[in-house]
Order: structure tokens, then C-alpha cells, then sequence
């Protein structure tokens, strides 16, 4: 007896392709944006606090404790607010709830790949507006009748911020505008809840994998509408975010201090590395994120000889990207290691 | 300016409504049948050994280690398992790869009132059947023309187990049938993995929440063809399950006997506890789950005075299910207190 057909979509999705996750160790890990110190210790205490009798009921369903905490942050009412199990849910939950029946998703290009392979998972189509210069939006995505327009800012894999005013003209269109601030924390300040407040149809979403150093838990948040908010919501699962998860997050927003200090260190490193790999004949894109585009001829022997050396990094050749690396921001030794290894491969008038 | 508006189904569906998770303490909670006794050591010492810089760094994405663990549990191979953030995600991937588009759901009346809100969010459509004398398969369900039929065994808010001829009936038919154990740890022994062995067209879901106390942490997982757990793995969110869950439910699974016991204990509770309603001329159902369904003329006011008490139950009001109040086998102290409440609610010869 055969198998059940899928509805016909569905063998036509070509699945997102994480970073590499390796099992072994001594492994130098530039490869998935993951943020290069440990946790504070006020979130090591929560998770054990939590490692407790109280696993054996459910977690909270709404997060009220977060949204209580995270609403302030934003200027907003906690019923803004909806948390996800990671952002990408949410970003899963507001394509399936706004653009499945053929609606259009407008996206730039290059930006984050899930997008692309969220509207296959929903039946949107895509209309892809690439960036001017690599850059900045263009006139064209602003001027397109996309039903959503999903931008992240920064924008991997360059790590472009958009200036506001260029996300006001997308906002003022009235549709829904999803900014991806998963990579915010880095970035020079954005006064984007400015736009959430001005337009009733802007999305924020927000991760704590990156600029919080949570990627191992999950945990992510929308900002918007408390209509829209509840709208998403109707097609969330119950329990998506576990107890852990939740005390940990409240404990990382009270350890804030501690995160904004390594992200400053996080945030000078990167432009020291720049620099360094601008000397080693690197084209390197200007960054607002956790991580450098470099592009350099010998790309993909790069990314392979690292890889030997363990250290990963992520070699691109999308269209645009052809001869990048996205190497994440590591800690000072971390780097360090690159650019040590990178000159071994490269030895001087080999660049 | 106004906000976008969602796809027309949204505006239609009506959420699934969780039972109460009560913030205050000295509450004895009857209502979401979590597993009463605590972890297991190892689970709280697994849940410590995350508590670490590990946490910044995603999880697997495809839980390799648990699957390895759970496959020879089912006969099985490891990619004919898919891990969830909770079983609830696997059974909204399965209506999502297979139901979307006016497909038709089949399922029986009273069940999991989940299948009718995630048949919503997906546009399929749903054929209902009452179950015989409220306990067996009706002949109308094997025979209907769904596309899928999604049946809990046990089955909630009931607690009923439906013998494996039934379910080899429906299996017989070819299409996709998803058999929900999530109750199944406190069930008579069913061989289930022979009806995924003889029919590829059925697809088992297990989750953590219940017989193995998880339900805070978020963990379930499905077994079945390998073709069919590929494409439900399409559309699933890269890094569903965290770190924690995923070392925590590991632990577990190597602390089987300790679960074993409890469960042995439970399920003796749940037959004097059963007998006790009797006496006390409640109408109980037979259960094989961690639950008992127990019909009362004053249900909705029992359920009103218990919870004046702090004890907890679910009142069920649906079509079929009047005059009940579905209690979770507690602890023998949890259990006790209820009696001794309900003694004093109802006095003798008000019985």
C-alpha cells in the first residue's frame, strides 16, 4: 500500500538550509551569527531554578510575565505583544495568517532565505526587488503592489541597516510591513517604534538568539497591533514556549546591563575585524549586525581550507553573493584565530 | 490608516481554549492532566548540565540523539521520526502537508477539540462522528470519504482505547491516518508500530507532556513512513526544539523504569479513584488514560465549589458531554482531598 499524496504545494518547497550545527569540539563556530559570550549569570540561576517539579506542567500559554516585562521596552500595551518559540515562528505565523492564497510577499535580495521558503509553505508568491547598490531599497520594491513586504533590518547576509525614513515609505503604503530586528541589537539606534505607532499595519519581530545570546532556547516576540496581534495568535500553538525558555528570557531583559556591555565589545570587535580583513584585500560589506560579508576571489577555498582548520564559516553563492563569506563576530580569541589562520592559507603577496 | 486585513478563514476561527493555568500556589490542579509525581533525577540533572554557555548556540535541528533513542522504542528507523515542540506541532504540520484546501478531516465526537480549530486554520473540512454508546468506532467513520482521519486512542476528554482490530479497519482504507498517543503510556498494551509496519499510510504521535511529566518543557514526536515524516519535516520551523527539552527528554527516556513505576501507580489510583466517584454515584467512564470523565447531575456547580476550594477540574459542557467534569488522576493526597472536598459538598443523601 502506498502513501498519502501531500496536497501538491508541498513537494515543490525547497527547505531552508540551516548553518552547519557540528557535534565535535574545539570547533571555532563563525557560521551561524551566534552570539560569542556565555549568558548572564542571573539566566544561568533562572534555568535552574527551573530545573524543578514545576516541568511537569504546562507553561504559561499568553507569556504574560514577558510581555509584561518586554511591553515597556517597545512603549507598548503587553497585548502588543505575542511570543514565539524563535522569531521565525512569528514571521510562520504572519505569512500564514496575511499572504497564503496567492497573495504577494514583496522581499529584498539579498535578505534572510526563510522568507523565500515561508511563502512556498503557504502558497504566496514572491516578488524579489534587488537591492540598489546591494544597499538600499529600491524604487521598485517601494513602488510594487506586494500584499507584504518582509524586511529585515540589518538585512543578512550584509548586514545593511535601512534608514528610517526609507521604512516610512514602506509603511505609508498601508500594508503590512514585517521589520525582522533579529539582528537589531547591533545596529545604531532606530527609533522604529516611531513607525509601529504611526502605522497600525507595521509588524516588529524580535529575537533573543542573537543580541541576547538565547539561540539554544528559542525565543523570539512580535510587536503591533493588539489586532493583528490577536489575529496571529488564532493560528499559534497553544504551548509554544516552554517554561525555560520563558524564565530565562525574563531573566536575560533583567540582566540588560550585562548584554549591552558585550555588545558593545561585540560591536567594536566588528569593526576592527573589517578593518583587518579590509588589510587582507577582503571586500568587506559595512555591517550593523553580528556578522561580516567579505568577499574575496578565493571564497569558496577559503571557506573549505577554514573549515580543515576547524573553523566554519558560511560561504554563499546565491546570486549577488557569489564569492562571499558571512563570518560571524566571535570573541576577541576567536577572531584573532581567523585571521591568524587566514594568513596561513594566504601567505603574504597571495592576498 | 487602518490594519491589513487577514485571509478570510482567520477572521472565522474560534481558538482552542487550554485549561486554567492557575499563577497562585496552594492550588491542586485536576484540570490539564499533567503527570502528578515529579522527574526524574536524571531529567533535573540534564536540565542543570544546560544551565551553561551552551545555551547561546542553536540546537540541533533535527534532534538526532533523540531519535536514535526513541527509534528501536517503535521498531523503527530513526528518519521515520520527527521531533515536535510539543506533539500539538506535529499534528498541525500533518493537517497543514495534508488537509489545507477544502480536504476533508475525519474525526469522532467527543475527541481532542484541537483537530477542529487546526482543521480551521488550514481551510479543511471536517466530517464529525459520534462514537457508538459513546465508546466505539461508529461504522460511518471507516466508511466516510475523508482524506485523513485523526483519532486519539486513548481518547480524551473520555479516556477510551479502541482495539486494534478498529483501528486496522481504518488503516485498511489506504489514506492518512493519524493515531494521537498522547495518552497512551497509561493504556492496556497495543501494538501500534504492527499497524505502521503493515500500513504505510499511518503516522503515530507521541508526546512527552503526560506519561513522562514533560509538559512544561514542550516535547512530543511522530513516527511513520520515512517519506511521509520528510515532507511533514518541510514545513516545519528549523530550530522547533531547544536545547533543554531535547537533553531533558533524553534523560527520561534513560530513566524508563523510574517513569514505568509512576505510571504503575498512577493507573492504581485511577482505578480506586474511579470506584470512589462510584460510590459517590458519579457516572465514570471507563479510562485507559490519566484522566477520568464523570458525569454528575450538579457538575457545574461542583466545578464551581472546587474551585472555591483550589482544586481544579475541567467542566465540559459540549454536545455530548453534559453534566461532566473530566478530573486528572492525582497524586493518592490530590486524590484524597478531592474526595474529602466532595464529601463536603455533597452530604450524605444529596449524594
Amino acid at each position: 500500500m502506498g502513501i498519502p499524496p501531500p496536497r501538491e504545494f508541498v513537494e515543490t518547497i525547497k527547505p531552508y538550509v540551516p548553518g552547519e550545527q557540528p557535534r565535535g569540539s574545539g570547533i571555532i563556530k563563525l557560521n551561524t551569527n551566534e552570539f560569542p559570550y556565555p549568558p548572564a549569570p542571573e539566566v544561568i540561576e533562572a534555568i535552574r531554578s527551573e530545573a524543578a517539579e514545576t516541568v511537569r506542567l504546562y507553561p504559561d500559554p499568553t507569556c504574560v510575565k514577558l510581555r509584561e516585562a518586554l511591553a515597556p521596552r517597545h512603549g507598548v500595551k503587553p497585548e502588543q505583544i505575542t511570543v514565539g518559540n524563535g522569531s521565525d515562528e512569528l514571521l510562520r505565523l504572519l505569512v500564514h495568517a496575511y499572504l497564503g492564497d496567492k497573495r504577494k510577499l514583496g522581499i529584498v535580495q539579498p535578505t534572510y532565505t526563510l522568507f523565500e521558503v515561508l511563502a512556498a509553505q503557504f502558497g504566496a508568491e514572491v516578488m524579489v526587488f534587488p537591492l540598489d547598490q546591494g544597499e538600499r531599497l529600491s524604487g521598485g520594491l517601494i513602488a510594487a503592489p506586494w500584499d507584504a513586504c518582509f524586511l529585515p533590518c540589518p538585512n543578512p547576509p550584509l548586514g545593511t541597516a535601512f534608514p528610517l525614513d526609507d521604512l516610512r515609505r514602506l509603511a505609508e503604503k498601508g500594508r503590512l510591513v514585517v521589520l525582522d530586528g533579529a539582528y537589531i541589537d547591533f545596529a545604531e539606534e532606530q527609533d522604529q517604534e516611531e513607525l509601529i505607532e504611526a502605522y497600525p499595519n507595521v509588524v516588529l519581530t524580535r529575537s533573543f538568539s542573537k543580541g541576547w545570546g538565547l539561540a539554544g532556547l528559542r525565543l523570539g516576540y512580535a510587536v503591533g497591533d493588539a489586532r493583528m496581534i490577536e489575529t496571529i495568535n488564532k493560528l499559534r500553538d497553544i504551548y509554544n514556549v516552554n517554561r525555560i525558555t520563558q524564565a530565562a528570557g525574563l531573566a536575560a531583559l533583567g540582566a540588560s546591563a550585562y548584554y549591552k556591555e558585550r555588545r558593545r565589545k561585540l560591536i567594536a570587535e566588528r569593526e576592527w575585524l573589517a578593518a583587518e580583513l579590509g588589510r587582507r584585500r577582503f571586500h568587506v560589506h559595512p555591517s550593523q549586525a553580528n556578522f561580516l560579508f567579505a568577499r574575496h576571489p578565493r571564497a569558496a577555498e577559503l571557506y573549505r581550507t577554514l573549515k580543515d582548520r576547524k573553523i566554519l564559516v558560511r560561504h554563499f553563492n546565491h546570486s549577488g553573493l557569489q564569492g562571499g563569506v558571512r563570518i560571524t563576530v566571535g570573541t576577541p580569541e576567536e577572531n584573532k584565530a581567523l585571521l591568524y589562520a587566514l594568513d596561513a592559507i594566504l601567505p603574504e603577496g597571495n592576498f
